[in-house]
């Protein structure tokens, strides 16, 4: 039985942060704006690779307190987010921050996508949904994931036809939430603890919930997934991160 | 198999808090007076919000070490919660304070609540419902928890009569503890770590104990219901807060 | 199916802590002594309520490193446990303790046991199980567990016959140690993490693990019992205590 | 069904540590190895108590950063075990440590050995069996481990015959490496979070791998054994662990 | 039923660090240039040595934020890997590091290919194979693992024959990734907490996803293999460990 082919793009990390509170409220407040400053040119720069289309970036407010901030980078190479962490943590924004949770993975399509006689390096539809920019909506939700293999729920024992049907029937509640909800789905085979990481832009954070629960009641779901944690939060640009960072200095 | 629909009110975050002793008795009496005085400022703005129907907000010395103190918010929208998380962690008391667990979740109800013909958003009384202010109870209980999806047990696997009939004797040990305990659900798919969060709230914490205990043996709990930690404690107003903290201060 | 009724008293707290090693030997051997003395200060009001029915309390060093001491509290309501914590980590010995462990629960005794007619809070065997001062035994072990909820050994499906049937036999087991082995067993159903909590004393710490695998063979601890973490130690009095404090001040 | 008969030994108590590297080069090397000579009288104590039959004690270096160094300490009684923690604590050398992991249990052997008309107390073989000083050779390695209670594998539901076959072919693979590795079993139920703790000595650690692969394709661990972390390292006399933390300070 | 016969060659360390970013940027850039230089001299002894075959040495840059740096060791005895990491923590570099994980184990070989007639210690193949250098392969990426020990799927109640059938068709995959994937199997039973490590090679790190993706849908992983955490990362030399550190140094 052969695992399913994939069309694998760009490198993704989601680096979870959290706020160093008392090292931050320590310095005055004409530090701490200097220190969002000095760290407007650091996203400047992500934002300019993004639009150059060499790689891609986010940033969002966290909800609740397992992590405060996530950034979310997009690179063609694994060695490229490496230079990226290390740029990070040279910022003195960063020194702020405490590391909180992180997960590696590379943005992952379906191998049927490729249809035959289409090369997908020249395929701009697929080029741009391997190499995605971050999506401009406003929430964002992020779980890791696996398929359970228990029996007798054992994903990878079921035979290809019985995978596929699964498949459509989950695919179908996601197109229900399609102009609502954007997935970005990232495989992690190997590159992390979890089998895939799933990446959720929605403009109202309700349809998270909705899309899930209704997802969970599919077989698919229902039988075969395993969740790991989830995080919720707002997209935020420079200006929204430094007006949430000058709250919490007060 | 569908989803049930539910309907869904304000956004709510559990933040839970462990005291830094050190830090705290460090201080003199007098500065530990003032830091809770300022404190009071944002206890009342939170406490003004829910007068005005904004959002609703408690706290809670809890008992026992996995965590000293409930701080409950409620909002309308996730960026409201990240903006009251800013202005908490901005007070002079949240410096002595560290995180000790965290909960976001949504006020849930049955979406069989919405009889036909009825404007959910007109429904006073459901309104109520979806944004409660904070039961003036004495103690509270908190706990989240999924339905279990493992075979042979698979709440998701149900079909709708079986799950109706679950949540009907379900709901008949709730109702026989109306009037002793109230409860609030919130729903946490795609939010957090567990599907729902539960809030009861009691004048004697014995019932929480033989609530939940009458449940164990329904068999929604029994076969499929996995629970995450708990923890009791008693509502506090500004002044018990207060006499905790400086009787901790010494 | 309903839940077997329970008879429920006091709120009890274990407290664990592990000595901050560091900051202890830092201050000289003066300090370390009066540190003691202030402390006993604490232990006496709290040996005083045990006298005086109000409470119970007793104190106990642990072998191994999972942590160092318990402290053992009962009282009537949990807003007394929240404020003997306050008034234990206002203390200067607290100072030099850390947090290890903790347990909230509530004093448990089978509802068979108020016979027709017997009013509860006169029949004052009942009221002594319920209220129990910590026995004067040498040792203690304590360990929180649960009931099995999974398929097929799930202890809330059972029919009421059955639990009974391994209930007498589980009692049968702990005759035998009768007066070697005092246990105390306290409900921590919607309290904390496990569904109870089991306070075990004896002169001869042996006998624990003699009455603990001897329980092991029989089927409702065989099939039906989850064990959270085990924790044995030495019961002291004020010198023991403070004996052994200064021989790790060194 | 009745729990099988144990003799009973020597409290164990395995102490796991962790070198504060920052702490410990922070000092320059005259003091480290004056803090060195101080902990020899430590050890000297120690092994002057094993010499005189009245407890046991070995060190040893730990592979791997789970942990450092292993102190294992035997006592006739628990309350001697907690003055030898706080001895240890009381060292200088201590102050160089945290610790990394704990584990306690007593010795343990089969009440079979017990032959009728024999006097335990008065068995010189058993009782170096049951006091055993820790033997002389270079490495050593510990595991906790359980007897899987979960249906269809549950140790304890076995009938006697059944469970005296299984210790029977799981002893034949032991005696496979008499000579090569010398085993010690201690008991823990009621004592520490496993059932029982592994310690097993070899001149060459090879056979520790060879001896637990070997036993994992035997029915009794193949179904019914659950295993805690393992940890591996060099048994060291004074002079040994003094190269060791030397090298290390640099 | 007899364990499968191994081959066991050198032990092996993975030591993952953590960079100390505070305590790294608080040097100057010329005393962090220093700290690079001096930890040169370390790494050259490492490279030495595997020149010298008397052991191996990689260094690598991880992606995420589990750990930031995976030091590998090999060497013939455990007293020597405890050498080197008493060594390695002498540096001045290592005092900008924490330890984020570890893996303790020994390169293994299936005892089938030491051929009748063959002396394992002259034949040159498996002596490379069993004292392999790290190869000179661009990324990396570590998992340890178990074979499954529940009902149904025990692998160690299978027959040899089955067991063989499904390692057969599992090395068929990976020889399906030949010249793509470099794969150094070490065995860790009774060395780490889990049964073996896998330490794979790549210029292309995609190829660790599609090797272990595709095996997971053989029924050898589907149904048996249980996994730890996945580390991935790029393999440095010195050059590339000092600009990485520089870098992020700023």
């Amino acid at each position: 039985m052969a695992a399913p082919q994939t069309l694998d793009g760009w490198y993704v990390w989601h680096d979870f942060r959290t706020i160093r509170r008392e090292a931050w409220k320590s310095i005055d407040v004409h530090s701490a704006a200097a220190v969002m400053r000095d760290f407007t040119a650091f996203v400047q720069g992500e934002l300019d690779a993004q639009r150059s289309r060499l790689g891609s970036f986010g940033q969002f407010v966290l909800a609740g307190t397992k992590a405060d901030l996530l950034f979310l980078y997009m690179r063609p190479t694994i060695g490229e987010l490496n230079e990226a962490k290390a740029r990070f943590e040279a910022t003195r924004f960063a020194d702020f921050t405490e590391r909180a949770y992180s997960y590696v993975s590379v943005v992952e399509l379906g191998g049927y996508l490729a249809k035959p006689g289409v090369d997908v390096e020249q395929d701009e539809v697929l080029q741009l949904r391997l190499k995605p920019p971050v999506p401009q909506m406003r929430y964002v939700c992020f779980y890791p994931m696996n398929k359970r293999r228990t029996h007798p729920d054992n994903w990878y024992m079921l035979d290809e036809a019985e995978r596929r049907k699964h498949l459509m029937a989950h695919g179908q509640i996601g197109r229900q939430f399609a102009g609502k909800v954007k997935q970005i789905i990232s495989g992690s085979v190997g590159l992390d603890d979890w089998e895939w990481g799933v990446t959720l832009y929605a403009d109202d954070p309700i349809h998270f919930k909705k899309l899930i629960y209704e997802m969970r009641f599919d077989e698919s779901s229902a039988r075969f997934a395993e969740f790991g944690p989830f995080y919720v939060g707002e997209q935020v640009d420079v200006e929204g991160l430094t007006t949430w960072m000058m709250t919490l200095h007060g």
